[in-house]
């Protein structure tokens, strides 16, 4: 099911096949330069998400770059990781089910890895599967920090969890994890800052219990590219998982940032490379990537560089653009960058990066997590 | 970047990992006898549309029970079916750019190919590699019945079109694509038909045009799951292209039969299974199926035979479902069943099948043409 690279090492980017999906490497390294330099700045340790890129070879760029390891939402991401070399993977998330924690002590004995909690049967299970297993594993307990997700709600429930891991054998509690997903795309700078402080203030109280407790809690982690700088302003955070901004997004675009300007922090290195493959009547042209090219979740792609061309449809596999009277004419078989609503679930829909440098072709690499759903 | 298949062969469906693309063998089946059934009572042939199960498996199903072959959308679709042993493929949409014109002539070599065009520099340059490379290519002349994406918007056009095609040595004028794909999800009866018969008055006018310039058009070629009666009442069409009756989708079961109930010739054969992860407060469920295990462009999936369970909220891998009062209770582990919203790009995000029969694996096919987007 995996589908042939849609590029070469060497061939100019205006040759590539379309749809495809290409980073800019200048701006994609200076993104990762940027977030290692931030971190470092604040103090907190960088564990970026995989669940954006879904690539060992960017992982061990990041890695190289000072980063702690790697996060990722599926345990199957965290198969491939290892599998491509990184040696420290954080599932950031609950793994269910007896077939699924079994593969995860599995991996355990080959990588160091943690993952979530946040339910006392799920514990008791890993518990389980780690001492049969003689596999020794770092749980941290969720806590709902205001997405209203997963996460215990109360932090007597976090301690609750907390001493339980303690108690098992092969389980050490490694800290707690404190993600607020529903802030990242608050637009106004004021409230998305707002809803990190009151993040923070669940983490200090879930921090305090656990002290009052006698439980030592070694680690926070959390915070994403939407809001990493106010969960560093806090001090209450020990490690970010920030993983858009080595990419970033329309979406993310669309916040504003203190001074009232859009989020520009980190610069577009992803791209949808699409090609016009119709173009039947004035103001109007067809492309050949649609929804299962670009994601649509967070609103539709936005041509890059072509101000006056709106993506206005997306079917299975075609995209309609509308075309204004300032647009440059487009022609079938013209190629237009766009980029995408939201990088994570596009990436997921290819099955290969084309880096690209200087208009050239650089690296092909492969998506090895595409698909990782389970 | 293909992922292991979720399940065993004889395997009880409860055991299978999640997220899983399930299909029901037993209303599937029905599904494919229907709509063989209804196509040959319309006097029409049937040629189902693989950019929606992306299968060879289920391809050469629909072939053995009559069907012509296959449409796709992409060439690499295409690409994968021949491989995967079908020997007759229309490839319903434009194929753009020298590279890809010439690994469609190469196909055509291979297996019996047909394509559309809507534009003279496109058609010239099939023409030059199909005489290049001493194939021979059936072209179509896609025109705009409705939904104002591809195809030629005057029946003139279509002339000019049919004419450049007939004098091409190595191309065959091989009728008209005319697919209002956005009459399909027209909620009520009467304007969805209404779509229709003014489509059916787009194509008798461009057959007339043809007729009177003395072009023959051997073959009107359209209509989809939604629609196909319609088609078929007028007389006007000589083949369809409906995929989606195959599974069916929730979006499609919005729209309403002529009684007024909502459509049902089909059953829904294509479900992802979930499972419950988090449960972290009353009335809050959260799944391990979020953007990348279900499509969302057509409304978020449906919870299957959970009447008061809602799926109310996506992120990359989180599903969040509300129950309701008269819900019986989830717990961490549970399994649930989903109709998704929209079944073609929902199967484009999965590398393979579990085929389900009477509660067991009874087979696990892989979905080859994933990711076949170019």
């Amino acid at each position: 099911m995996t589908q042939p690279p849609p590029a070469e090492i060497g061939m100019p980017v205006d040759k590539v096949d379309t749809p495809a999906l290409l980073i800019e490497m200048a701006p994609f390294e200076r993104n990762l330069r940027l977030m290692a330099d931030r971190a470092r700045e604040l103090g907190v340790a960088l564990r970026p998400h995989a669940k954006m890129h879904k690539s060992p070879e960017i992982a061990a760029l990041q890695i190289a770059l000072g980063a702690a390891g790697q996060c990722c939402q599926k345990l199957s991401e965290a198969e491939v990781l290892v599998e491509g070399g990184t040696e420290d993977v954080f599932v950031s998330n609950q793994v269910v089910g007896v077939r699924k924690i079994e593969r995860l002590v599995n991996l355990a004995n080959k990588a160091k890895i943690s993952v979530c909690v946040d339910d006392q049967t799920n514990l008791a299970e890993l518990s389980t599967a780690a001492a049969t297993q003689a596999a020794n594993l770092d749980v941290l307990v969720e806590i709902d920090v205001g997405s209203g997700r997963c996460g215990v709600r109360h932090s007597q429930d976090a301690v609750t969890l907390a001493r339980a891991i303690d108690q098992s054998e092969h389980l050490t509690f490694a800290g707690l994890q404190a993600y607020h997903g529903g802030a990242q795309h608050i637009r106004e700078h004021t409230k998305r800052r707002a809803a990190i402080m009151s993040a923070a203030d669940k983490v200090r109280a879930t921090k305090a219990a656990l002290d009052s407790s006698g439980i030592s809690c070694s680690k926070v982690t959390g915070a994403g590219t939407g809001s990493f700088e106010f969960e560093g302003e806090t001090g209450a955070w020990d490690e970010f998982q920030c993983g858009s901004y080595a990419f970033m997004d329309a979406d993310y675009g669309r916040n504003l940032m203190e001074d009232g300007r859009n989020f520009t922090t980190f610069e577009q290195s992803l791209f949808v490379l699409a090609t016009v493959m119709s173009q039947p009547e004035d103001g109007l042209a067809v492309i050949d990537a649609g929804l299962k090219a670009i994601a649509v979740d967070s609103g539709y792609a936005v041509p890059h560089d072509l101000p006056d061309v709106e993506y206005v449809g997306a079917s299975d596999e075609h995209g309609k653009l509308t075309l204004g009277s300032g647009t440059p004419l487009l022609s079938v078989g013209d190629k237009i960058r766009l980029v995408p609503g939201h990088c994570d679930p596009t990436v997921n829909l290819h099955d290969w990066y084309v880096c690209v440098r200087d208009g050239v072709v650089e690296n092909v690499w492969p998506i090895a997590a595409r698909g990782a759903v389970f």
